[in-house]
């Protein structure tokens, strides 16, 4: 295991957004990070992020609120932020940040709309700062290892993918059913994790996708947004991915990708723990083994070491504007019930940077 | 467990057709039926019948020719045939088995068109004999178990199902392969498991579906059917099906439930053996340790127990002749890129008839 | 799959005793067998036993009574024996059968004490006939391919082997918790399975043996019989097995073998189906998928081929014998607290005969 | 998720030894703990501890050497030492920290012998310090629910245990195969996790032992300690526990529990990640989902929150010596052959002390 940098030494973040993924997830994940490191945090409340920030060793003035964001502009501390907003605010503080200086680490999904995307990528190219959209499962051992398994021919040619992702969203005043906050429904919260993993499994993009959707009249919670979501991709080679997603199923999280010679299963693919990957040829099913390790912090540390290197980071923002644009295409198959094209972009990881440690690695 | 009937008393069966399915599995499942009884075999090798014909304990006289097929119509010890031809042919022989007056037990799938699938229950519906269409899938208690799952709430309303069925096909001169004589490529043959156990599944028929099929230029074996096909289902309710086959891929049969509280994953779903229930509720994985029986045997007896009690078999022609329809419309929509809708068929196992022992228990 | 043979070139089997075994498993078991053939049933209860035959083909004559077995003497379609009987009986069924020159396939546990099993290989050699043991455990390609992964090596040299038979037993009239008709309580009965299935794994047989046992004082069932038997086998090459054994508690049955590069898993291991095999090596746990067949019919055929060859089976009394010393030197260890050593039988599989079918092939 | 203590409020950690547990393991831990801080290391390589202590967020001061130790004395920011030398310098240590009035978190085993062990309790009561035997499998919650299963019926009464652990020693020169140094080989150091959780899980004690093992005479490694190490344990209420350890045998690490109604099966059940709880009752095999944390934080927050609040530890001084005393025995009974029985202590977890966290939720 390689030794963490001494505190002093590694990128300085400042969380923006205090919701149960920052408390459960981020802030732990700083602790278990060896290049990066909690510097501030913003938030709505700003009480309650000064509590939180004492608990991680802060002082209080590392607590602020979003209209203090400008304050870190001198901060030689802080080098960058990581946002956890609803995603509709995504670009704003994009926007703000990179006008300080900082580069951006961003929740997916990446935006709401093509547009924003691209004036996110827009205001973080003009002020040479980085970007990368938090993809924390192109950064896992496991994700890597079915990626290998597949792309280095092991199972023979992927014919077919399968993915689904569900959860059941219980409270009609989340956020994430607002249209105007969230973008749409399952697809780009939890329906995104199939269709970006799927991506960068095969390392090649769509040519053209067909939808379906269901939002059902009688149901408060979907008003705005679809309930569930399901689609077919088609990919270079004659591959083609089957997905679905819902906000009203219990939770399942899985992932097949069948093949000449074998299949692979992730199942679960998607959670933050637990995550196991199968391989079944003629005659065996196995179980590869492959500890575990904090997901957030390897995807933090990632863009840490980016920022140290000067390195692009492997899921920088055109990967991010490249999701938005399929899931554009995806929606608007689903309303007029036909097939829509997509760009070419042909070759592999063709909107991605520099390889992550876990696939240098294995 | 029931005792055997005693051998004069059972249903006597014609084979028509001695493949692999046929020697594999078929006469040994007559060797663990209870209520079925192998009385003669039909092939177009006959020395070949004969000497299986000795091994089950049979004369000589009762392995036929497929031309002397007419020669069964005074044998009072035969009371129906079991079709396992190709599938063009099962219209053939099913209705010279009708003009026998014998009871009509056919592979799936039905036919290799409407017309013929119509033509077939005619045939059987006219010369008063019962036709059922062998779907071996909605008769094991596994099945049972899943469809019991699903309907009696215990995993609250079914949001998506999704399920693949794969297997390689490595032979070009397969009949398999040829259209005129299978109808299609995996759809027909394997994909149709998919299709037929969601709707046994979920007792109700699809309103809607979308597809897509892949055919590669440059292999030989996939010059006249698919090598892929995926496609998705909208049924009542708001339910939605992801399903997708291929001849070109290892072997892969599962199919996935997820619904409000839970998620039950039969895998393998369709193999001959070692079916496999697992139930996920939040907390828990759970797997359902049903005691498997020889699956053909439980498809057949209840087709032998329909004619020994007048009864209308679970699976009759008509449950083979919506599939055919479901299989022309997903044809039509992988060829014009459009949805296309299929007749309503409102209420629960429209096409169905007797509830089989499977059924009856547990 | 090999073809059957025609029934008249079969081995005919008398079955001795029709309770659950013969009812659920044996005479299924000759349904699905290839070289074997029920040709009657002996039983206390002739009308039961006379229903029983009509349902499997057979006449009203071929339903006997124990008093009447020797009828069978003159029956040349009746050339063996199957032994179901209470333990204690095996003797004397072996012996009447022997004085009728019928072959003898007998259940296991083998006899009820050593001097038992003895004059059943005395009796049977001295009439000439072939005498087999019942271990279905020896006969099925799951527990062969286990054995080749451990003799083969791929797993490098076992260091322990652990493996426990547990099952509840409720009636305290059953005639296995008297210890005059069982010879033990689940010692004899299922942890025989333990004891024999290592040995046949290993190859070798132990040089010592502890063993500690728990009879409750306030339990109606256990007034004969002991409820529980714990013990460690010492084997040649410094291989030691830990087992246990229950007759109060909810069934487990396992087998794990511990070696130099991975572990092999059955479990679980002593089932009628769905035995599953495991081996996990560092970083992959590995199922190994066999297709199942009757383990009663490989089991009967096995002595079948014996029979029609002329040859020695590959558990013949001499094997059963040597668990009965085991048993023996085990049950002394319990009552005095002394490890008990067995006397020497260098080499591998000194008490086999001819490998079975499933051993030639894979 | 409780919030961790800000760092001026937690336990501050002095960790003497400085192998592989504490770089891969418990320095992480630390980072994830939330009463917990790292304040000093000490090591036999002052270099080596010091960019370690860098990296971690220390001073260049708060690395020292073995002898230095004492200079610990006077920091009021260093509560309490874990010690995780090599067993037989456990005592010495205990001592030396005992008199600088800094509590004691101990590495398992406690000692070599059971009079170091005594010793240990007596320095600790004697300077009014903790002391805790760092039995990491009785703090997750994983180890937590398989008691509850046990000790709450759910599974009606236990009647037999059965544990393996075993692992590869393959360096001849480590201090694990010296006799003065690791006071026996795979018994101590990872048989103890088989010993010390089925106490746990029963809470009760055993009263009797016997056991055997294998020292091979022509392997390098096991000159001095035993290679394997198989033993059975008799406890109160006729429950039987057999278990087995082994140095050179690839990694196995698992625990069954059968009882009247089910079994429950960890496995693996000591590895510090995956550890994997089901439960199989008739008719069904169901894994328990339960989220991980790490284990070794979970442990030292426990001590930690006994200092804070002046409790006593769930696994004190005379948890450890328990262990000593039936591991004394077990080499005992090895050696002579003969059972050995072991002080009586009725009651339930009578050596044990405050419960803590993840025993009093769920």
């Amino acid at each position: 295991m390689t030794q963490p940098l001494p505190p002093d030494q590694r990128v300085g973040y400042a969380v923006i957004g205090v919701g149960e993924l920052t408390t459960e997830e981020l802030l732990p994940a700083f602790e278990a990070s060896k290049s990066s490191r909690l510097a501030a945090l913003v938030s709505g409340d700003v009480e309650d992020a000064r509590r939180l920030a004492r608990a991680y060793g802060l002082r209080d003035e590392d607590a602020l609120s979003y209209d203090d964001l400008e304050k870190l502009g001198d901060r030689e501390d802080v080098h960058a932020v990581y946002i956890v907003t609803p995603n509709s605010l995504h670009r704003e503080y994009t926007e703000r940040a990179a006008r300080m200086n900082k580069h951006v680490l961003c929740e997916k999904p990446m935006a709401t709309t093509v547009e924003d995307a691209e004036a996110m990528i827009r205001a973080c190219d003009g002020a040479g700062v980085k970007l990368m959209i938090a993809y924390r499962c192109q950064y896992t051992p496991q994700h890597w290892a079915l990626r290998k398994l597949v792309q280095d021919g092991e199972l023979g040619a992927p014919r077919l993918l399968d993915s689904t992702n569900t959860q059941m969203e219980t409270d009609p005043g989340a956020w994430r059913l607002k249209m105007d906050l969230a973008g749409g429904g399952p697809l780009p919260d939890i329906g995104l994790y199939c269709l970006n993993t799927i991506r960068f499994v095969l390392g090649t993009e769509p040519l053209e996708v067909l939808a379906t959707q269901v939002r059902p009249e009688d149901d408060e919670r979907f008003t705005e947004v679809e309930r569930d979501f399901a689609w077919i991709m088609r990919f270079p080679d004659g591959v083609t991915a089957t997905c679905s997603t819902s906000y009203d199923a219990s939770t399942a999280r899985y992932l097949n990708v069948l093949a000449e010679k074998g299949r692979a299963v992730m199942d679960p693919a998607y959670d933050y723990q637990g995550l196991r990957l199968e391989v079944e040829t003629p005659g065996e099913r196995s179980e590869r083994k492959i500890p575990e390790q904090d997901q957030f912090a390897l995807e933090i540390d990632h863009f840490s070491e980016c920022v140290l290197r000067g390195e692009r980071p492997f899921t920088p923002g055109e990967e991010g504007l490249q999701d938005q644009r399929i899931m554009a295409a995806l929606y608007e198959s689903a309303r007029t019930g036909r097939p829509v094209k997509l760009g070419a972009a042909p070759g592999r990881d063709v909107f991605r940077g520099t390889v992550p440690q876990e696939g240098r690695e294995g």
